[in-house]
């Protein structure tokens, strides 16, 4: 349609170890055309999240990344072109089009955002990660008032979502990050009851008067690795753990790392159930999770934590950040300008 | 009450590695007398357990057995005294009185149990085992018509008759064991539908193979490890583990080792359901068991393997078997004759 040059973020090789930005490349390419039942869209925002991660390192719930693909990715956007029957021109919408400046999606997947000052949080709180917390902690992980309740990587994207809808429920939250400046951030803006650093000495100990002599009711984890390894010991008998992440194996690993110690015996013995869910799952009920979600944010009740990074050229070391735990919350990058 | 010496199993020395017959003594003792509200019976037959092994080395949801200590364990034996209102003398009882000639056991919790012909049964089939393989299949596992199942440690104490209650329910079933011969039996007597032989080089092949292409739906797990390892990866998506023993573990570690690989990644992309359970929870359906299962043994459609070896003695011995995996069915061991 143009001679408009069309930048994008592309996996240059597949790694081997730790992700670093120069596991990708950014390329021009021009404008793609619409096929049929597709629209084009022009980005505003992307985020980085760990199952990223995943899809570059191998087949999951998706095809892997091939080298030399643009990263794939929700993005919010605004519609430039598409069949009459698709959303109309100058319509903001989240659709899976990737890191790249325009890009091509299904038109009936595409969700129409409203206009408004926060467009980056339909990535974050308003978007998956909402849904995941909610769905995770309140249909998978069945939470209820007067639980202890831990959560792993508690001041990601989902994490911290997840720990305040215990709060909301009217559980006792403990928090688990990579950091004493997060966990300062967890207990005197966020409402977690306690929050342990899985990188201090005591973490084991700290971790364990945290959840203290009742044990804890419901895990919701999001990493997996040693720190599922440190909390298992302290679950209640019949206690619950949600799989929501596993981010301990994501970096770094071309094989599936060894599970946490005392698994299949602790299961046993405590009696636990681990459940493992994907979001896609309660696709049907994303509409009354956001009804529910946007009631607790205009309450008051549900804070979000967000970092927008400027430029698509900011992705690769968002990714790499993101994966080295020094983010917080949401990590999103702006792409191009808010409509006009 | 008599001069009569009470022959008991005694734990000699706490493993340090693989236990073996040395760390068991067999001492001589007085009868002892029975305090308020306890029976004194004469053991007839107990049984060794993969449990046994766990209590032995440290905490479980039991004591820790001490060094010294008479080996507990339910036995079948004959009341010989006891309160007023409890069993009668002469009464045939299933009572956790330990591996010993002469035991004490709580009155109340002595289970009366019918003078018949298979007396050991009550052990095996009739007794724990078949509650377990019950409780676990039916209700955590949630067996279903058309499933396909799979059972580890298949022809072991609780698997041989897991593996028949879900064929009884309509499943497809696939059992694990550790030989072509213990296979065989699975195929040929008890209507397993394939077996595969953990100790083959091809096991992780033959094991994809017999599951097919739809994954398992249902994984009956009694031994962790690398078994268990084999079988997630080959969930159906939405797929239920139940964790039922795990005697991987159990022998030769102070240390649990680690789990298997793919935890909890697996369990997220699978959105898998791991279940444990102890057939202590479910004690006040015990009754209603015992007659589904009575009636399944008389119908013909549920078979018991069980090995009984002759006295006290062959204890330590049935215990190192039983780990090493050369034992079929439920293991027990007669300690006194039948009742006159």
């Amino acid at each position: 349609m143009t001679e408009k040059v069309n930048r994008q973020v592309v996996l240059s090789e597949r790694p081997r170890g730790p992700i670093e930005a120069r596991h990708f490349n950014i390329v021009e390419s021009t404008v793609p055309t619409p096929g049929p039942g597709q629209i084009l869209v022009r980005s505003i925002f992307s985020s980085v999240a760990p199952p990223h991660r995943a899809w570059i390192q191998g087949v999951t719930y998706r095809d892997q990344v091939a080298v030399g693909e643009v990263i794939p990715g929700l993005a919010i956007s605004e519609v430039i072109s598409g069949p009459a029957d698709g959303p109309a021109r100058g319509t903001l919408v989240a659709a899976h089009s990737g890191w790249q400046e325009y890009g091509l999606a299904d038109a009936a997947e595409a969700q129409p955002i409203p206009v408004g000052d926060h467009l980056a949080r339909h990535l974050g709180v308003m978007g998956i990660n909402g849904l995941t917390a909610y769905f995770g902690m309140l249909e998978v992980g069945q939470v209820k008032a007067g639980q202890t309740v831990v959560v792993s990587a508690a001041a990601g994207a989902v994490g911290h979502l997840a720990g305040q809808l215990a709060r909301i429920a009217g559980a006792r939250v403990i928090g688990i990050t990579s950091s004493d400046e997060k966990n300062r951030l967890l207990t005197d803006k966020l409402g977690y009851d306690k929050a342990v650093n899985r990188r201090s000495d005591t973490f084991q100990q700290d971790l364990a008067d945290a959840v203290g002599e009742g044990g804890a009711d419901l895990f919701y984890d999001n990493t997996g690795g040693y720190v599922m390894e440190a909390v298992l010991p302290l679950m209640a008998t019949h206690g619950r753990v949600v799989c929501c992440g596993g981010t301990a194996a994501y970096d770094g690993l071309e094989q599936m790392p060894v599970g946490p110690r005392g698994i299949p015996l602790l299961i046993i013995l405590k009696r636990l159930h681990l459940v493992g869910f994907i979001v896609l799952d309660f696709l049907e009920r994303f509409g009354e999770a956001y009804e529910k979600l946007a009631g607790w944010i205009d309450g008051g009740q549900l804070a979000d934590l967000a970092e927008v990074r400027d430029g698509l050229d900011a992705a690769p070391q968002a990714m790499v950040d993101l994966l080295a735990g020094d983010s917080l919350g949401n990590l999103a990058f702006r792409i191009g300008p808010d409509p006009a």
